[in-house]
């Protein structure tokens, strides 16, 4: 095989606070790829790494943030100048903490999935990625009262 | 999270003759989904099982072949029954090796990469990983005499 990219791996989280918006990281203008738009945490899978144990490790790693990881939310396809990226993307759970950023990051937000939709700073692949999951993701029915 | 179908991870190889044809397998009639469609070797990840290894091992089960496993050749993306399907394609590598069937599938074949993109019986989500993967592959440059 001689593939112009290499593919790789990579596996990011959706997080929640109490309102239902979703956690999003500004990258830092001095990023390699994607420099100061917005992004979700995560990021490559180690060697050897399982992709559950990598998820929960880059979300500590960007947010400070021990999630309990929950179920795989959908995936995102997306190509960098050097690779071509197939990314898992977890349900991270609804969160109440503070977000402590690493390096690689500028600013966080929480934002509804309205917002999201609209964001000219996010990049495609996440877009297409949260607008799937807006049409399978079904409310959970309403509480008895 | 409350999505209509769970997503999973799956992982599959493709493996090539000496003559750059690539091996498909034929589900069973049998078969819960696909029935009688052809197939690329692989399977299902384990539970706290690496990609890597997921990969040799459903070779393996599927084929009787052990793999010296290359790069991430690609993906593809599908819906089960009861699941939508994120599935990782890795270079199996060229291989020398009888092929022996599970009970899984029914035949198998080696294929030109020009009749795998008009055989009907190969579902559509494969078919994308090839167009993609023809597209990507740059030949070897030519040897110097």
């Amino acid at each position: 095989m001689n593939l112009e990219k290499p593919y790789i791996v990579s596996v990011y989280a959706v997080l929640r606070n109490e309102k239902g918006e979703f956690l999003l990281l500004r990258r830092s203008e001095n990023s390699h790829s994607n420099p100061g738009k917005w992004d979700l945490p995560g990021g490559k899978l180690g060697r050897g790494e399982l992709l559950k144990d990598a998820v929960v490790r880059e979300v500590w790693e960007e947010t400070g943030i021990s999630i309990v990881l929950g179920e795989i939310a959908g995936y995102a396809t997306f190509e960098l100048p050097d690779k071509k990226v197939i990314a898992i993307i977890y349900d991270g759970g609804y969160i109440i903490a503070d977000v402590k950023l690493s390096y690689e990051h500028v600013e966080h937000a929480w934002s509804s999935l309205e917002n999201i939709l609209e964001m000219d700073a996010l990049p495609e692949h996440f877009k297409e990625f949260f607008k799937r999951f807006a049409a399978e993701n079904k409310e959970p029915p309403e509480l008895p009262i």
